[in-house]
C-alpha cells in the first residue's frame, strides 16, 4: 500500500495535518458558529424553486461574473451598514476560504508575506500557507482588543504585504474601532482585510470597516453568507473592495468559480433578508443574556460582537470541554489554553449550556 | 481612481489578461464544448425537489468529505469504464479547474514545475501560473497525438514535478493510447494527470486511464460531470486516484470547500444516469457523421474522440470565424493557428454550422 510519505508532495505539507473541527453528531451543537435557525419552510420551497428555475440550462456555464448576485450583495450591503457600493465593487467566491485564496493569490504568494494578531482565525495562516505565503504572528492586547500603537509596531517591524484584521475576532468575539484600522491603513505597505464574517452581530454602535471604504482602495472587507444569513451549507463568501482589487482577482479566480445554482440559491436567501435578518436580532439578545449569566457565574468573558462568546479560565479546559460533551453539548477548544468558546444557539440549547456548564466545572 | 498598476498585485500577474471565452449571445453556440441536451423536465424537476430536501439544513455546514457523493461517482465510473474503485480514490471539487488546482498546491508550486503537450487545454498552463508553478510547454506530433518515445523524450529533458496528459485532448480531440500513458508513467519522477474531461465521448475500443490506476499511486485521472453529463453550471470535477493521493488533497483543499448544494444537485444528476449518456450516444453520433461531412468537403479534420471536432486550414481562420459569426453560429478560433474548433450541437445545430461554413470560406 501506498502511503503520503512515498507521494511527492511539496516539503512544506509532510508531516501537517488535515484541518478540520471534529464532526461529531450530539443534540447540541454549539461548536463551529453555525447559526441555529434553519430556514423557514417558505424559504426551503423557495431555494427549491430557484434552483429548478435555472436547472434547465445547467448546461451551459454559470456567468462567469456572477453580476445579479453580486448587485444583490452590493444592495445588501448598502442596507445593512448604511454605505453606498456598487456591482463594481463587490466580488463573491465559494465561502469566504475561497475569497481568502484568491486575496494571497493576487498580493500574497512565494516571497511574499501575511500577518495577522493571535488568537485569531484559523484560516488566515492555514489559507496562507496553501497560498505559499509566509504567515507571520503578531499579537492582539491581553484583553484580546488591539490597541492602533502596537497594531502599527508590528506592521512598521514586519511590513507584511497582506494584514489580516479580523472584527469582529473569531475566536475572542471582539471587535475592531475604526481608529486601529485606519492606523493600520496608514503604514501597512500592502493589502488590509478585514474578515466581517460575523459583522452583522455586531452590538449597536460598533462600526462596520465598510464605511472606511471610500478612498482606501487597499482595503479589503470581507463577508459570509454562511453566518446572519444561516448558509453555512451554500458556502457563499463575498467582499467590498475598490474596482481595482476586483481587477486584480480576476486574474486568479478559476473560470466559473460560482455555479450557477450557487448563485441561484444566494440570490433567493437575499430576497429573504428581513426574515433572516430578524434571527440575527434573536441571536444578538440571546449572546448579550448568556455573557450576562457567564459573568454573574463568575467566569470571565470576552466582550462578544459575534455570535459566539469566549469565556474562561479553566485550569483544564479539555477536561470540561469533554465532560460537557458526555451530557450533549459540544463547545469548542479553541483559542488561548485556558478559554472555551460557545456559539449562541437557541434559548433551548443555551438552556442546555448552562445546565451542562455548572455541571462540568 | 484607482487603477490595477497602483496596487501591490504579485510581479508575475502584472500585465495579464484575465482568461476567458467571449461570451456573445447569438442562435448557435457551439464554442464552449457545453452539451447541447439540457435536463429533462422530470431532472429539472428532481434536482428542485433535491436542493429543497437538503435547504432545510443550510445553516450547517456542509459534509466536508462529501462521502455520500463520492460514493455515487465511484459506483458511475465503475460503470462507465469497467473499474472497480471505491470512495477511497475519488475526490471532487468546484469543477475540474478545482480539481487542477488542488493537485499543483499539493505536488507543484515554488519551485516546482509542471508540463504539457500543446496544443492542449489552456486552463493547465493558467492554474499552473495561479499555483506559482513554473510551465513548461512540450509538444504533440504534427497529427496532434503523442508518441511515446517523444513523449519520454520530453520528460527526460525536463524532469517536471506534474506532468498533464489530457485525452481526449482540447482543442485537438485526440484520445491517447495506453502505450504512451504508460511510457510516461514509467519515467516521470512525480505526478501524472491524465485529464480525462471529454471521457465518455471516446469512440469505441479508446481505453479509459482510470484502468491504469492499479499500480500507478503516482496517475491521477480527472472528470468533470460539465460535459457527459451536461452540467457546466454546477460546476462538479473529480478524478480517481490511490487514496494516498487524497490525503495529499486534504492538506491543501479549502474545508467545506463543496457545498451542501452542489453536493445534492451532482448526486441527484448522477440518478439520471441513464438518461443523459443516452444523449452522450447521440453526441457521438452527430460527431461521427460531422467528421465525416466535413471531410467529404475536403477539410483536414483532427481524429476525434471528444463532443468537438478540430477542422482546417484555413490561411485567416479570424475571418472565417467572424463569418460565420455574422450568420449566427459561434465556433471558437482555438489551438493551432490556421484550424477552428466546433463544438457537437444538436443535429439542427450542426446543419446552422453546416451552412454557415459554406457560405463563409
Amino acid at each position: 500500500m501506498t502511503s503520503l510519505g512515498d507521494l511527492p508532495i511539496r516539503d512544506d505539507l509532510r508531516g501537517q495535518k488535515a484541518y478540520g473541527a471534529p464532526q461529531i453528531d450530539v443534540p447540541v451543537q454549539l461548536n463551529t458558529n453555525e447559526n441555529p435557525y434553519g430556514p423557514s419552510e417558505a424559504l426551503v420551497r423557495a431555494l427549491g424553486e430557484g434552483v429548478a428555475a435555472t436547472a434547465g440550462t445547467l448546461n451551459r456555464y454559470p456567468d462567469r461574473d456572477a453580476v445579479d448576485l453580486r448587485a444583490g450583495l452590493a444592495a445588501y450591503l448598502n442596507h445593512e451598514a448604511g454605505v453606498r457600493l456598487d456591482t463594481g465593487r463587490v466580488w463573491a467566491a465559494n465561502g469566504s476560504n475561497e475569497i481568502i485564496l484568491q486575496i494571497l493569490q493576487a498580493f500574497g504568494g512565494p516571497g511574499r508575506s501575511a500577518l495577522g494578531f493571535e488568537p485569531s482565525y484559523a484560516m488566515h495562516p492555514t489559507i496562507s500557507m496553501v497560498a505559499n505565503t509566509r504567515w507571520i504572528d503578531a499579537f492582539r492586547d491581553e484583553d484580546f482588543g488591539l490597541e492602533a500603537q502596537r497594531a502599527v509596531a508590528a506592521i512598521e517591524e514586519h511590513r507584511p504585504d497582506v494584514v489580516f484584521l479580523t472584527s469582529p475576532n473569531n475566536p475572542t468575539g471582539t471587535a475592531l474601532d475604526h481608529e486601529a484600522i485606519k492606523a493600520v491603513l496608514s503604514v501597512a505597505p500592502g493589502m488590509v482585510v478585514v474578515d466581517e464574517a460575523y459583522g452583522e452581530f455586531r452590538r449597536s454602535g460598533t462600526p462596520s470597516a465598510l464605511e472606511l471604504l471610500p478612498g482606501n482602495p487597499r482595503l479589503i472587507v470581507t463577508r459570509t453568507m454562511s453566518k446572519a444569513f444561516a448558509l453555512a451549507g451554500a458556502r457563499l463568501g463575498y467582499l467590498a473592495a475598490d474596482p481595482a482589487v476586483l481587477e486584480a482577482l480576476l486574474l486568479v479566480r478559476l473560470p466559473y468559480h460560482l455555479s450557477s445554482v450557487t448563485q441561484a440559491v444566494a440570490r433567493t436567501a437575499l430576497s429573504f433578508r428581513e426574515e433572516l435578518l430578524g434571527y440575527v436580532q434573536e441571536l444578538r439578545a440571546t449572546r448579550d443574556e448568556t455573557v450576562e449569566w457567564l459573568r454573574g457565574e463568575g467566569f470571565r468573558v470576552a466582550d462578544s460582537d459575534a455570535n459566539f462568546i469566549l469565556f474562561g479560565t479553566f485550569d483544564d479546559r479539555d477536561a470540561v470541554w469533554r465532560r460537557m460533551l458526555d451530557r450533549g453539548v459540544l463547545i469548542r477548544a479553541v483559542g488561548p489554553p485556558q478559554w472555551l468558546r460557545v456559539s449562541v444557539g437557541t434559548p433551548a440549547e443555551m438552556a442546555a449550556f448552562r445546565s451542562a456548564l455548572k455541571e462540568s466545572v
